[in-house]
């Protein structure tokens, strides 16, 4: 899947991924007033709204861009019905030809992490029958428990050619709080970078593991560290855009061959009919908006690596 | 609902969870049997079993037990119907005036973790009407975002009511690799212990926070140290059983007035027919030997105290 994930970067000239993290509040008047016509104001209606939201987006998008990362949460949030829009949503990507990155920030003790595994990047046999829970072609995972609660995962990746990234530095402005913490001289996140480089030293592609990182837009400067202790491992940049990354931060998550890191923006696109930038769209053509903008990071990045190379 | 938690302590004089994490090589062929029946050999048929089998465990021990906690896991890796079955055994337990303790594990960026927050121990709005998403009484999170990922739950704890089990020391194996090294001469589930008790300061109950932590029963002198840094969170012990912790361990996870610490055990009660102890039950009468396994390791609790007054 890493392989894979390379080439429809290299094939888009972009590393970028959209991240589809819908707020209800994000999503158009026509779209919401149609599924609460059919639905009511239910978990339903909202699930359904969530639904037409991102297929006009990925419409609109997927020959663009190599992958998305749907955050479950934003899902999860409504219930039963709001999963079922985040399966059709995985599922919808996929007929659509794009990597699809589960943003579910799972990890457990071994055997639950097992579980988590198979949901997400699995299959789960019931009887003589195998099933395919949620199918996503990558996953987060977060690190907390240890090698124990991340080797399920890096197990089921190896057997089912699936990916994960590993939170090693987060984009949020607490993360320092316990993850840059001086432990022998280094901050967490540099030891937590080693055991992702080793937990993938095993899991290789091409020219990069299957085992990637989440390190965050909006701390560069730990960005260019880590990229040197994880020289194989694909890093997913999240903080591009609302959380306050721009492209000429980024050039540093990135190798030499101008591969290495994936940079995601959520709100920035899906939300980009509410920018002044993208106000002459309008609601009414807001997957347009999403559109330009996904242009305008392209560009953004592409001409960053440019300038540094 | 740390008060509620805390009287149904008192009263079943049980300071135990019955962890609720079917896996489907524990359930009863008769049970699979009837469902496979009903639904086929499907994830649907599958989650009709779990159901099954969680609702007579309950029928059987709730009359003796505080509380349940679900692993969502367990669930989630059946897809949507296993997450229809999670849904249906928190609604089930708390019929049975169960407390309902979500073994959850998430954490994210803040909107995310609001977004969490919200589909398990909040209330969410569509248009003019409000749902309850989940609607478990406490949820366990992952603190490796630090604060501002803790914070939208703990937002949610005051609004509803609710509680927090935050991870500090797991129970697996592993947890050590980061959980243990030294920061500044302590490790750092100190740290996270120290700011569990900050967190919790201003969510006070009669006598202990809504803020609480994990720390595996596995680590017993460690819980010793956890308990004096954060003398007023509630301890949620994984651990106990199957993964190796005993009642004489378990002494100083408590506080001098018994409370203050509450022991899960998954395996060891719900699969206890498998146990040579519990052979005699058979799988037909797998809820009484069940039964069973919760009064023994009440007794085996509930001595260790005693002895260690």
């Amino acid at each position: 899947m890493i392989d894979r994930l390379v080439e429809k970067i290299q094939k888009t000239h972009a590393p970028i991924v959209v991240g589809l993290d819908p707020m209800l509040g994000y999503i158009p008047e026509q779209i919401t007033k149609k599924a609460f016509a059919e639905y009511g104001e239910t978990l339903e209606g909202a699930a359904e709204a969530i639904w037409q939201f991102n297929k006009e987006i990925v419409d609109h998008t997927y020959d663009l861009i190599p992958a998305v990362k749907p955050q479950i949460a934003m899902y999860e949030q409504f219930g039963i019905p709001g999963l079922m829009a985040f399966k059709k949503t995985v599922d919808y990507c996929h007929e659509k030809n794009l990597v699809v990155i589960g943003d579910i920030k799972r990890g457990d003790i071994g055997s639950t992490s097992a579980a988590y595994a198979t949901g997400h990047i699995g299959n789960i046999q019931v009887g003589n029958k195998t099933y395919t829970p949620f199918g996503e072609d990558f996953v987060t995972v977060n690190p907390y428990l240890g090698t124990d609660g991340v080797k399920p995962f890096v197990d089921v990746c190896k057997e089912e050619k699936k990916g994960l990234f590993i939170l090693v530095k987060t984009s949020n402005p607490s993360s320092g709080e316990f993850q840059d913490r001086l432990i022998d001289g280094r901050p967490l996140y540099e030891w937590v970078g080693e055991k992702v480089a080793q937990w993938g030293a095993d899991c290789m592609g091409r020219d990069y593991s299957a085992i990637g990182a989440v390190v965050g837009a909006t701390y560069p400067e730990m960005g260019k560290v880590l990229r040197k202790i994880m020289p194989k491992s694909f890093i997913l940049v999240p903080g591009y855009g609302a959380q306050g990354g721009k492209g000429a931060d980024l050039v540093h998550f990135f190798n030499e061959d101008g591969l290495g890191a994936i940079v995601n923006s959520s709100r920035g696109i899906i939300a980009a009919y509410k920018q002044e930038d993208y106000a002459k769209f309008g609601a009414e053509h807001f997957a347009e908006a999403s559109r330009a903008a996904v242009e305008a990071m392209i560009e953004d990045i592409g001409s960053a690596l440019e300038r540094n190379r």
